[in-house]
């Protein structure tokens, strides 16, 4: 197991409806020695790729997109959930839904901050269906920007979004998969890799 | 000028309104450097008090707590402004306004994350009418946990929120008050520290 695996063995719970939650560590309080661990590990597994911008959606992917930015020596750009008066039109949109809230919400991220000439690498904390990563795709290639790969904390190896953003050919690094979970013993059982 | 009054004077933007655009460094866009700068700074102001935590509201203030708690070397607490499925019925509440956005939002804090043992170091990036700070303020209290000050990246002084917390008796921090802005000169005067 590596360090991720073990922390969510040691302080993640699982709740039935295969709800893992890690909120005591990684997103809601923040372990930021474990944060800083996640940032170098991304920065180790994307090495060889040339990266100008992190790309992440608000509100928990800002802390896992923080130290991984830090370690590349590029800017960090999040994606907004809603449309707020400060935000200027001229913005690249997609459309979200989420798992965790059952809601659909408009991603945006305003067209001053990516363009043509980035690399993007996307982070986030959790990868299910894979509709908040398709998004961040979506917006990254209305910006003409190239893909680099996709960076997850935990990844639930028995949704759909892994495979789905795989088949798409992008590298997407998980440090942590799922691959089934018992609610009634509390066990965790994460895919070799 | 400190080093965050050059950077805004430099690449902040001056929206009628009173509105202050800092997004591509600060709040949509992140420049980690300067963030880093922050939370140095934001330790050195704070070095003689004990903190345990550090409390910020999303998803902004996020990416101002981590390098603050990465400074001290405590966890960060972000408060959530909506209910989550995910989250446990068992949480402080508090009732914040947004100027941003002109709604009204419950922010909440799980209470398996704040308690009577903690000093809250509470950090946020935008200081206008106070409402999100009192919020926090409230929920820290709630637990009673002892808030040993408050930082804050850009405070309009020229709004009411830095006197209310101030004349509450707290040690309030802002890196940059604003005085006064002009639209049409694009000019901003900071207060003087």
């Amino acid at each position: 197991m590596n360090f991720l695996e073990e922390r969510i063995t040691k302080d993640g719970i699982v709740k039935p409806g295969n709800v893992l939650k890690v909120d005591s560590f990684l997103n809601h309080q923040m372990d930021i020695s474990l944060l800083n661990e996640i940032g170098r590990e991304f920065h180790r597994r994307f090495a060889h790729k040339h990266v100008t911008k992190v790309l992440t959606i608000e509100a928990s992917g800002i802390a896992i997109a923080y130290p991984v930015a830090n370690e590349f020596g590029v800017p960090m750009v999040f994606a907004k959930k809603s449309k707020s008066i400060n935000i200027e039109g001229d913005v690249y949109v997609a459309e979200v839904v989420s798992f965790t809230h059952k809601n659909k919400n408009q991603v945006i991220v305003s067209k001053k901050f990516l363009d043509a000439d980035d690399h993007v690498l996307i982070i986030d904390d959790f990868l299910a269906n894979g509709c908040a990563l398709q998004g961040l795709i979506s917006i990254a290639e209305s910006a003409g920007a190239t893909v680099e790969g996709l960076g997850i904390a935990v990844e639930k190896g028995f949704q759909i979004g892994g495979r789905v953003i795989r088949n798409l050919g992008y590298q997407l690094e998980s440090l942590a998969i799922v691959e089934s979970m018992d609610a009634a013993t509390g066990t965790i059982h994460f895919r070799e890799q």
